[in-house]
């Protein structure tokens, strides 16, 4: 009931966590409304503990500043350019980043300045959707196609893909040349395998659009595609993933127009509080 | 619970009227879903009777065709596009054009065909909103700016603007040039007297923005503006109507996303019924 | 919060009115949902007060019993059966009726046990619809009939309707025999200026659709018809109705399934307390 | 948004498959509403790919043809017998037929016309509730009863019943005349041993009753039965269904007047796209 | 889609105007949820424009802080306690006060604080339900009670009353105290003749229970009474207050859990611009 | 669709079992509105069977007693005073208790009740939060510190606590002194296994809030805490605990105005009858 990020107790210059909305839903193909996104996220915040029993510790004792929403675009341009720019200035700033979308297209914001920064990343994407089309609607800049815009930045083989159980043959050549791991083949106990035996040395930015969580889980998404994993599977993985040098993630996706219940809002803010947790 | 408009009885080649949706939203400024909205209508449709009591005609008698929707764009210019082909060539086969939002934009797209075939028209326009900006969030082609490129093609002095009660300073000058009847000065009564003193020569489109209706009758809108007519007012301005010689007409922004109970869809529906009714 | 409605205080032998629910709704021919209905005007009535200030009178100073609910039937005969028995019974023992719809099917079965037991009666009937079908879907005992069967049964010219504003050509002509007062033509202020002048010397059963009320102002509805009457229309026709011998009245069509936010429960259970504080 | 099922690319006589919908629940138990259930999974199949990732096909290249909706009708004699003649003719023009309900009563109809055509059939059969009454509200064409009515003209021994957890006593008995795996003894795991092993060397009918989901993965049910299945579970057992020779399918029940977020349409509108493509 | 109220665009040292959110809704009697308010008004305001029509005025020109919000409590004390303490530092810093609900228990926290600084004020209310009580569930610090506990401090014969349809007999002994209009005595045009006539010459505090409103105008409220005023005549006398000096206003009530559509909590935004251009 | 619970089939003096409903909801720190639990599971139970498929047993057989609900207060000693009152007064005729919420303080009002009737109890908790504060918000009798007002009283090694997910650090101190199982070590596979080895000797009371399902199963909750366990889950524990001297249960927690499809208050009425199938 506040209006910043229930977690945010610190003004930027001393924040080593910075959290920001993206409100931009422009190419949403189906249920429009991840604009509201963020500051449901936030609203949701308030029914969460500091206190993570599972990690047993206290986000409290991190730093953390919510520096608000970008404005608001139509255009996905001006959104991601707004983002990277954002971005941009955090990570010299030396900020961890936690950004909260919004649809998946800005990610790419955000990745874009990540490679501007660090030269040489790595992106674990968790999605219902493979969103590795060259356009989509002769868009390019689109919800469908972030991964392909990421991937042709940072190179498809740093891109680790789960979750997926959506996506145009097409779209599946650009999988071959990612590390793809779609659900049907890799459910979440090999998911937790596979990133147990997996390295990766690069600085990591990591990706969640909350569909990869079951309808039942996240009925409040864009587009929801039935067959996911549960929200517990979802702290499982987030755990295992603390091994990787993880330099920020984002949680996209969230619709409240039709969460009614709150439901997947809440599960993108216990995903930020715990991803916070278990990364910095 | 059919697949088509209620009312619609007839293929292409014998329809005297011809209904056709676009689903387009992404300009929206607010609460996007308006491209939810033909579908809205044409389910509403099935509560309705062909009987309308207070005109004591049968909607039953008239040969309507629904040629259902446009293919779903993000790009404005490509909805604009197809809106305006797909227009062209009904005018063209002298149909009588119902068009079903989508928001407000796409209004645009059917004006101009009109311009193209009938070269000199008048448009009467219903809305909470003037829509005379020049640009929106570096967009022209926007909701907020459609009757601002329709007068910039038919000329202002062409546009009827009825029940405005939202604008900026900057729009309000080409108001100036329109003739421009905002609801503060202007309520229902006078609306009705202006419209019965009113002489327009050219054949006339008509342009309803269904949040001209005050949100307790239309909560279902992209931008809700407080303090509107009722559903009753707009009936009997339809019917005052009837003396022009109207050649089409729109009823747009229905979001059934946010429209709960569906009657913002319903009066959107009686206003196809009593629209054709009046004007064929 | 309670499992009566708030006003019924008394048990059944004390008490002069009895209210009672007919949750039945299976011929409806758009949304269906009214067996819902009873339930949730009871929950409604308890954010009323007791005291009515336009009245100036306590409804706890009225003996009320809440007989509970009539056994839920998918077949009309059934319900209607069921709910004139009950009625019969309850007249011998002079009880005002207070019917809580459930589809305005039900109100026949009270309509037939008040002529079963006065003989002669006159209802007063207020509605969007006119229900003065003969069938419909192959039904005579339907939502869309029920006129048509109390008017067979009491005689046509027994009949004064008021707010109606759709119906079809065929039953307009049972509307002949009616005293039909469509909405169109007698406006609220018409209306009350009419029941000024009314004499009935009979025995008068209100019959009161909700959906006479426009959807701004009772959005929960089977069948909603945009352009009605206001609320506060209603109370005060409801006080003008005061002058006549008024043994009973129902309250039908409220549909809890589309009343998001619970209004139109609330209207009518604003209803049945200033309508018992009228009559009583 | 468009007005047919996405995957209806074909007309009549080229089609494959025929999709129809059936717009009927009067004689729901708990909450009606399924008669817009139809239009819900047509509208729900705009958010799915062509291509099905776990089939590794591609619906597009079936060709398929929506035959809209069968008329609305309130009675279930009405509708069970314009399903079965449509079913009918279309069996006569060897379509593979699916059905969308609608309350499960109109699973009779079909089944009836099947029985016409191939004389001899199986029918599988998920779903929360054993529907193996006799009557329902003294009414034999229900809902409840529809498998028993099924097993009466097909013969018990050809019915095959998964996922129930729900029945009175008395329709057990006909239980032991199925072939009836009740969910609280037959988990998922050995429902797909069971029809491993399972030998149908007949025609086979399947219908599903969405209800057996859990109703976190389907909220929206006209009668909802807590303990089910996932929709990942469902999406496994179409494909273990693959080796019968199913010649027609329905997904009935779904309800989106209280499927809010419309999770259930959604996985409705899969199992059309898994179904088609694992048996054509 | 901000963080603050839209409009707010300055700090709190320059700011003539300070907008708060006060979460509290502990005494609510019928549906909980005001605590929602506060942002919920804010979330709406991203929906309207700088520029008012009818003032011809642009609030971009008032200097204007949100504070965000008091801290949320259960105890009523705990709740006034703060918002006095806050509005106190307020007025002593010559800030023009808006306050946001919360459940109207809160404006007896900004009353108290303007008596502290003020000494002699008076208070306009408008509100469906008098909230004259002495106690409410053995509570005096209840929504119920509120003009009882302002009138004690102020005075009752400084207490404007309008709009009132809802109270039991006892607390309508403390109406004869103050000066009261009752809506089905004094309807807006007599309100507006009433204000016309009237002068107040104290500092004069204005607290706005949206359910003045009619529920079609305002679903979202804690206690819903039909049969009231239009968003349009709430905007035609918050004008007419323009003569009085008021220092500060509040809308309360505004619950967003039944707010569907979000048209409650738009009306009040509109109120809380047209109120600070009115003002100040 | 009637006025008590389903299976409520014999008067006071008969019954074996009561149930009654607990409407309170003041201490709330999230969403509120529990206080309309217990009427919307008495809605609910009309979807279910008399007889529960899994224990082959009829809940007809059982005389059960609906005793309403108690008062509505805003004051937890209030409410607390009342419950504790009705429990002692049924206890004493011997009643097996099943308590409906409202918020998890109620249980407190039971839990003592017993304490004096029973001298020597155990009680099983199933929730997502601990509730072992010692206050909230300065409030000791909250939903929050319902199990440490518990443990005070009986032992706080007389409690066993499953499912819990949530808590802050210092609560975690009391949790030493209970028999503490959360959920991230104890999944249900293990919490069947420890009931299976537990002995409790002593008369139990059980208190299972609704939360502890997965917000998926049950959304309509006071405080969602993603990542619980399921519906199917929750059965089979409860036919677990067969083997414990159960003397009464209550189900908490459960919130209607957010409850959309009604899923939450349908799991609850199903655990009520498995749970008084379980246990008398």
């Amino acid at each position: 009931m506040g209006d910043k990020f229930l977690f945010a107790n610190s003004e930027k210059e001393d924040a080593d966590v910075c959290i920001f909305g993206m409100p931009f839903d422009s190419t949403t193909s189906f249920k429009p409304g991840t604009r509201f996104g963020p500051n449901a996220i936030r609203d949701a915040s308030y029914n969460l503990e500091f206190y993570s029993m599972a990690l047993e510790r206290n986000i409290g004792d991190i730093k953390i500043f919510d520096a608000g929403n970008i404005g608001f675009h139509t255009k996905p341009q001006d959104a991601i350019s707004e983002i990277s720019k954002r971005t941009n200035d955090l990570l010299k700033n030396d900020k961890f980043i936690v950004g909260l979308g919004g649809e998946h297209t800005v990610s790419y914001g955000i990745a874009h300045a990540m490679k501007e920064i660090y030269k040489d990343i790595a992106v674990i994407h968790f999605d219902a959707h493979a969103d590795l089309r060259t356009e989509y609607d002769s868009e390019k800049f689109s919800h469908a196609c972030v991964m392909n815009l990421i991937g042709s930045e940072i190179g498809f083989e740093n891109i680790y893909q789960f979750g997926i159980r959506s996506g145009e043959e097409e779209e599946l050549k650009f999988a071959e040349k990612t590390n793809f791991y779609p659900l049907h083949k890799y459910d979440t106990t090999q998911i937790l395998e596979i990133l147990d035996d997996l390295n990766i040395s690069k600085r990591t930015y990591l990706t969640i659009d909350i569909d990869v969580l079951d309808p039942a889980f996240a009925p409040g998404v864009g587009t929801p595609e039935p067959g996911g994993i549960t929200s517990n599977d979802m702290f499982k993985i987030l755990n295992s993933l603390k091994k990787f040098d993880v330099v920020g993630f984002d949680v996209v996706e969230v619709n409240p127009m039709i969460d009614v219940s709150g439901i997947t809002a809440m599960a993108a803010a216990k995903i930020v509080r715990e991803g916070i947790l278990n990364f910095i």
